[in-house]
């Protein structure tokens, strides 16, 4: 158990804050703590009837670079995390689930953020419409399941929710590192 | 591309800071980020011989809960990503690795931090010293890795990392829920 002593700072986003307290740990000793309030967030692994992933480039400014990754949002304020999930689907592919398949839900930063990802799979998306959200998203890509393995294997998939997303869907076997380390283990 | 006009607040805590920053987006629109400027860090599954995870209990102030999680911390300045797994396995279990098997380098929190995560596999470890870091560390346990599976079935595993690290090593096949998305796929 750790205990807030005070807040000494914060920084407020649209649509999340961060603080800087003073807490007192567990065996009495002073420390401080970055704590980030940031609201849940679904993610989606949309499969065409084909078998392809439906993924996302899209520009991360804290890391500077592109990244691919299954699609994903912050849940707006009453709304449901299946809801948030086929809305940030639609708006940022184009593409409409149909039945969703709720997989997971974790904490993606558990030393400094109280975010949780659902994790959900739609296993039947269809083309909907051809506009996406060019605030936030540089191309949707269709990569058949396959590529997607290699692409793991090669270490090339950096985000987090879409390695969890492919791994709880039961999608990456074969692309890890079973072999070798169970041979220690 | 999202290029920063300026710095307009920023917090630092002991090994990182958190800045906002006013952006222009690729479309030209103006909008406001969180960046995290975060250290490397380096996580590691620990397996006994007989084939047991070493996992550490501790309490995530962020979260406001205890989670139980695969070694990890931050690397420091001037070590390099797999000396740091070693001692973070050492300093939080009182296990010594043998072998440190590289598996997967990752983004955990790809919309606010440039923070990366190292994993490593430690395939043969032994108990070294009784002695654990209080500060952070609330109980060391020893888990078969078929109860690991069964927690992950039950959505028990909150901790990003270490559903990653469990994933990329290859044990968590068996726990996922591929029979039922795929059928659809």
């Amino acid at each position: 158990m750790e205990k807030r002593v005070r807040t000494v700072g914060s920084l407020n986003a649209a649509s999340f804050s961060v603080y800087l307290d003073d807490v007192v740990l567990a065996n009495g000793e002073p420390a401080r703590r970055i704590r980030i309030d940031h609201p849940e967030a679904s993610a989606v692994i949309p499969l065409t009837r084909g078998g392809e992933a439906v993924m996302v480039r899209q520009y991360r400014y804290a890391l500077g670079m592109e990244t691919l990754e299954i699609p994903a949002g912050k849940v707006d304020p009453g709304e449901d995390a299946e809801a948030c999930a086929r809305r940030e689907l639609l708006e940022e592919t184009g593409y409409r689930a149909g039945e969703l398949v709720r997989l997971y839900t974790y904490t993606p930063a558990i030393g400094y953020s109280n975010e949780r990802i659902h994790i959900f799979a739609a296993p039947d998306v269809d083309p909907q419409s051809e506009k996406t959200d060019e605030r936030e998203i540089s191309s949707v890509e269709i990569i058949p399941l396959e590529a997607l393995r290699t692409m793991v294997r090669k270490g090339e998939i950096l985000d987090g929710k879409t390695l969890i997303g492919l791994a709880v869907a039961g999608l990456l076997e074969g692309a890890c590192y079973s072999e070798g380390f169970r041979s220690g283990g």
